[in-house]
């Protein structure tokens, strides 16, 4: 049975895609080509029709004269509806009335499949409509080359930072996400029933990125979903997100970690400038490449910037979303830069298994990095020394005797080492200012939301 | 406090690795250099010590004849144990008994961390240990040169098949793991307490891959965990593996798709081929570049093969393991090939989505590819048009209004498409000579292993 023309469609056939929108340009008038993709706009002006076709690489103009045109040409055209997929031959024409200077001149079209009517409107500034609307929607209002071009930039940036670390020996590896215990203590955790079992979802790959460096691995890195069952719904929490996470060993100490991510993102900003271009500048934004070194405080000084600033902070208080917030306002002033390490947390804010400093007398060899007023890292030197582990360990209120798989193989020459952990939605909407990590997140999940 | 000394070692300080093992050769002969790793093998014969250093890289031989090296570091040589973590300067210095041509006089050598007694062996050969037992001690078991070397081949096969994706314009994506329904019906899943409501793992992101497609993603791939809650322990099943999937949109058929894959996994496999030459060597494998095009043929085809090899298989019959190891022996004699592509799956052997074919009545548009003997891959064009994919999901006995979330995008001009999955520990053993799965899964999990 023929599927395609019960559903009053054809077959894309040998029909193949010679270009893609943003080719169609003076350059090539007169050149017969084939474009494949979705009516974004169809404006009927009776004896002329203008087609715009929207494919992944943007938008172009297909005029539809009816004395131009062959007469089949004209009548599929007056079947488009918002949406139809479809596939056009034709001969690009010059125009003086569009930027690219070219248009195309239909000989064929072909209707790849059909549209209902739309629930939500997706041509960009007609309607102002709700994200969380958007987002029940999601399939759709990705279709709007804003929102798609959001996701294009995030892969450039983590495809970029990737291959940096590759260019410098590091080793991707795959640990489980199905976990026996908690890193950080129990908060937070997705239980799994795992046949008879209880389990847990990973809060993060923390554990098994440093097993791996005592595994022998010299570095590691992991791209991958981490789960945190935090009930509060902010515009910077999602409750699945993407943690992109490294771990190097044999380092000197934790400025050799904030070196490699120095080095790391300044290569992704740069490769990504270039290779999202076109994205960058559909959503106006001009890529500024932070210069490194970047600029390095101590938490201790962020507090007396934030005490000066009116604050009333002692040492241990945290460093909340208002703080740096404020922070990200000053440091652009008082340094000249949004991308500022802060080092040297105390021990009571870090994780039991940060190195203590030698230097700093109740602090750590850790560091947040904080761009235009967010942390997008956290990293530090982690202890390699199984006895301070254990002892630290017990400082925290924990039971050493629940993290045997994690603490048994420092006993066996545990290297120095040291890592971080950067979320990748985060990075994505600190560059391009946008204000809910929803609209970072490909398909977000949170207290609310579990599909779509 | 000074931590490193209260644990009887030194920080690594200013010394900075200059070379890895497998960079000492006599060409640098006469070099100062630093080497830091374990001890892996040390040899005393009284006034001559032999202490082999390992490395990510390899092993390289530290000669330590009393007469010959300070004082202190024969000392420290005396207190070395089995993976002790240590950073050695030392002259490189010629010597006919080592196929390197090259060993190291140590100058200095310092205990970065200590080793209790090991729980398993790790040198290689001295003793046979079973699985299971490697497998609870797997962080000190991944320290043997060659289970080490899997898994830096795995990620080579994994970073060049990404490579030839994003030469093809593919975009990554990274979707939820927690779902609200299942892929293919309610079997195999695990739930998960998402807050107040049920939820599940994703079994495969095969729903989310193909809904980026209708999103206006051309194409788009996929690294991440899948979670399978298969109750059988068999040698080739875990229940968390890393699927790398792909979807690509405006294809003519599932032609299409087999051709990215050959592709992507010729380049993949010629790209590993030089990157882990050295780790490939250490196995043993001499990795044949499969050539392409991969053999096709069909699944009627394969049910005659196995019933001419004394089978007596129908019709939709499924091709289990051991089917699949038959003709694993059949095509290489037959064809002259272990990488074969079978084609025109049953309807009632595939998904839902699978797009049914026009040629081959009963039968669909979709392919295994198998390799030695295994299928390592699943993949097909898929229903792109709305009436014919409810049609097919209430055939497979599915309720519609349970898969609104993926079957409403399908009503506005989806996209003609089809993808695959490929299981990348599979990959990986096939390639090796693996015989169980778990051997290629860095950290497993199965029906009774939920550690490490």
């Amino acid at each position: 049975m023929d599927f395609y023309k019960a559903a009053g469609v054809e077959p894309i056939g040998t029909y193949q895609r010679t270009h893609f929108s943003n080719q169609v340009t003076k350059d090539i008038v007169g050149k017969e080509i084939v474009l494949i993709g979705w009516t974004h706009i169809l404006r009927d002006k009776g004896k002329i029709k203008f087609l715009i076709l929207r494919d992944e690489h943007g938008t172009v103009q297909i005029a539809i004269p009816q004395t131009k045109v062959p007469e089949a040409v004209f009548e599929t055209s007056s079947q488009l509806k918002p949406e139809t997929a479809i596939a056009v031959h034709g001969t690009v024409v010059a125009t003086t009335q569009l930027s690219s200077g070219a248009e195309v001149l239909p000989t064929k079209i072909r209707i790849l499949n059909t549209a209902e009517r739309l629930p939500i409107d997706i041509v960009e500034g007609k309607v102002d409509i709700e994200l969380d609307t958007r987002l029940n929607y999601r399939i759709l209002d990705l279709r709007k080359p804003s929102i798609n071009a959001i996701f294009r930039i995030q892969h450039s940036l983590v495809r970029f930072a990737r291959e940096y670390l590759e260019s410098q020996d590091f080793v991707e590896i795959h640990t489980p996400k199905i976990v026996a215990a908690a890193t950080e203590g129990g908060a937070n955790l997705f239980e799994v029933q795992y046949f008879e079992k209880k389990a847990y979802l990973a809060q993060s790959p923390q554990f098994y990125k440093q097993l791996m460096l005592l595994a022998g691995f010299g570095r590691v890195f992991e791209i991958a979903p981490v789960f945190r069952a935090e009930k509060h719904n902010t515009r910077r929490h999602v409750n699945e997100y993407t943690s992109f996470d490294f771990e190097m060993a044999w380092i000197s100490g934790v400025e050799d970690v904030m070196k490699m991510e120095e080095q790391m993102l300044n290569h992704s900003f740069k490769k990504t400038k270039e290779f999202a271009a076109s994205e960058l500048e559909l959503l106006g934004i001009d890529l500024e490449i932070p210069k490194i070194p970047f600029r390095r405080i101590k938490y201790t000084e962020a507090i007396d910037l934030l005490n000066n600033a009116g604050k009333n902070l002692a040492i241990n208080d945290d460093l909340d979303p208002e703080c740096e917030q404020l922070l990200g306002q000053i440091f652009p002033e008082k340094y000249g830069t949004d991308m500022v390490f802060i080092t040297h947390y105390p021990l009571e804010l870090r994780p039991a298994y940060t190195m203590p400093s030698m230097t700093d007398e109740g602090m750590t060899e850790s560091f947040d990095l904080t761009y235009k007023g967010m942390e997008i890292t956290t990293g530090g030197q982690r202890i390699h020394l199984y006895h301070l582990l254990v002892e630290r360990f017990k400082a925290k209120g924990f039971n050493p005797d629940d993290f045997t798989f994690y603490l048994d193989p420092f006993k066996y020459g545990a290297p120095p080492h040291g890592g971080l952990g950067l979320g990748v939605e985060r990075l994505t909407m600190q560059i391009l200012g946008i204000d809910n990590i929803r609209e970072a997140t490909l398909l977000p999940r949170d207290r609310d939301r579990l599909t779509p």
